[in-house]
């Protein structure tokens, strides 16, 4: 039955498509023919921890736990962790599969030359928020759909955000790191360790993530301040009491905290270079859970070493997974993990609910929520502009 | 000038004292009388970290920075890390000393034989929050004032309180580990990494800092939880949306999270030993900067290491430092850190202030805030009985 359904929708697509108004000569199979569909996913694998959580569903062992959903269907459904290098396992599928499905947290990264060989690709997928390890452009050239599952982990991110700005403003990590090494000198800590009240906290972005983290921060007693494209709507800027700043260089020297909260683009590929650090005030503390590319890596570790930059911490880096020898692992008063903010449990069955959601549409030949888009009709969403 | 008005206040109080209706039998000399007073303080040692920030007021190397403020006044200020064991340099002063200034970050123990030997104590500070390091009991029947700094360092717990719940149910400290030992393994963090939005907390204890940590958890959207002897005022109750538990066995069960929010008395110690454990939901996360004599420490191995507790973070142990050997720092899913929650640097200005303020108020003869007596005239504050 369900397969009938398919092909209906698939028909019912067809027929219309013609007549479309968003249809253009760009769009590769905007919507899904009829008929068994390849489908790629990239995913973190767990190993020893797959069984541990029946809801642990973003890795590649559970694969969103829609394989049973997909194959009676008759769709062929590839799961891998291997995505990069010469030979990998992505590769080998490229040629002809119909859909990539991947995170940010183990990003496949699709390139205008795998986009070039990937002559049956229809759709791209995020399974999550951020589509930066597309290349947008390229795909949005070839006709390609992307979207991503938007709003499904910005709370999770958020209080990620939270948690960082105390684990630094508090200096956590060295005490921790004394208890575990059996020492016991609370000095070392309290030197440098902070109430979060009274303080100023600036937000780069306000987007979905960062209005979150501006309402958790609300009752902390601290002066908040945002830097966007776009004001706040007035009623939530009143109800938060931040202030908007206009103008990002006029805005750092100002803050004791910065919260990176914008997508990666080329607007702000190296936003922080060794420039802007240096318009922040002395012993600012960093948080970005955004994107690593963002940063300039080495101006971070220099600042971080200076002092300049008093701690930073955050779960992008570039690239994912950060090598073994990647500066930000060594450079002092980090607080630094992998890519997990976005990726707890609620958050999994948050993104694996929304990626079936819009295969389910995909095949129906259904539109996406708008908000998914990040690419459609060959025009990339504004965010990513 | 400065030493002429202690004098002059000081002969007053002894001038009015006898007509006291609140003095009786057991206060010795509850103000001070004229002449130069021997005061000890006994703080953490900094060393090489003394002269790093200009307001670490807090360690032994600053000693509150009333060093020259006291001693122009004629007064002999004696400073000490050194508060334990046979021969300890805090012993050589008990017999002649007036006052004693601790603080629980590395707390004076005084017990019923320490106070049986001070002849001259008269005044029991605690630059901080927290006078269980004192036998209250013996301190009311020897006729001393004890009092803290009350509501010195309350935000700075509470701030304190909702990083470790966010650190235990994000999973941070795992992710943190893997950078600095060069690793990247998502999957073993995410496989139990959640969300706070939704969960449920409940604390034991709402007073000052139980509420605080309340209205700072209001926009994460848990389920707010708390038991105490007392209900909150109703309006704010409301405005924070927390319900009242007026039996503790029956909040702990439905608890994703626990935070530890009471002061130690002799009702509280062992509070939580194996059975109340037990009663917590399988996979509880527990938060105790309260005191670490509250929890029996074996039972919070012992469920930690069969996962009944899947995560326990805190700044307080028994005794404190704690030994190389404490088992606390070595049970798995901890996050412990040395005692360092409520001597931020901000911290630090509030309650060497407040101490300073009450020495002047001693000398002068003066009371001090209602509210940080907890013996006075005998009597133990309520919170304490």
């Amino acid at each position: 039955m369900a397969m009938k359904g398919v092909i209906a929708s698939a028909v019912r697509t067809l027929a219309s498509s013609g007549s479309s108004a968003s249809s253009n000569t760009f769009t590769r199979h905007l919507h899904a023919s009829a008929g068994s569909k390849k489908i790629v996913g990239v995913f973190y694998k767990a190993n020893e921890y797959a069984e541990l959580n029946p809801n642990f569903l973003g890795c590649e062992e559970r694969a969103l736990g829609i394989r049973d959903w997909l194959e009676s269907q008759g769709h062929k459904y590839i799961v891998t962790d291997d995505k990069d290098g010469p030979d990998c396992e992505l590769d080998k599928h490229i040629p002809d599969l119909h859909v990539l499905i991947s995170t940010p947290f183990h990003p496949a990264y699709v390139t205008a030359e795998r986009i070039k060989k990937a002559k049956n690709l229809q759709l791209l997928l995020t399974a999550g928020v951020g589509s930066d390890h597309i290349d947008l452009k390229a795909a949005a050239a070839a006709g390609l759909t992307v979207a991503e599952v938007t709003g499904s982990n910005v709370v999770s991110v958020a209080e990620d955000e939270l948690m960082r700005i105390l684990i630094l403003v508090r200096n956590f990590v060295p005490g921790y790191t004394q208890i575990v090494n059996g020492e016991w000198k609370v000095a070392g800590i309290s030197h440098r360790a902070y109430d979060l009240e009274g303080k100023t906290v600036g937000t780069v972005g306000a987007g979905r993530i960062g209005k979150l983290l501006l309402q958790r921060l609300k009752p902390f007693n601290c002066h908040l301040l945002y830097h966007d494209r776009f004001k706040i709507d007035p009623e939530l800027e009143q109800q938060i009491g931040a202030k908007f700043e206009e103008d990002l260089d006029a805005m750092l020297p100002k803050c004791d905290v910065i919260v990176i909260n914008t997508p990666l683009t080329e607007k702000t590929r190296g936003l922080f270079d060794k420039e802007r650090i240096a318009k922040c005030k002395k012993g600012v503390l960093i948080v970005n859970n955004a994107r690593g590319a963002i940063m300039d890596t080495q101006a971070v570790v220099d600042a971080s070493s200076s002092g300049h930059i008093a701690g930073y911490s955050g779960d992008v880096w570039n690239p994912q997974p950060a090598p073994k020898d990647h500066p930000w692992r060594y450079m002092p008063n980090h607080a630094m993990t992998p890519h997990i903010s976005g990726t707890t449990i609620d958050a999994q069955l948050r993104y694996a609910a929304g990626t079936k959601d819009m295969l389910d549409r995909y095949f129906k030949g259904e539109d996406f929520p708008a908000q998914n888009y990040i690419v459609k009709d060959g025009k990339i969403a504004s965010q990513y502009q």
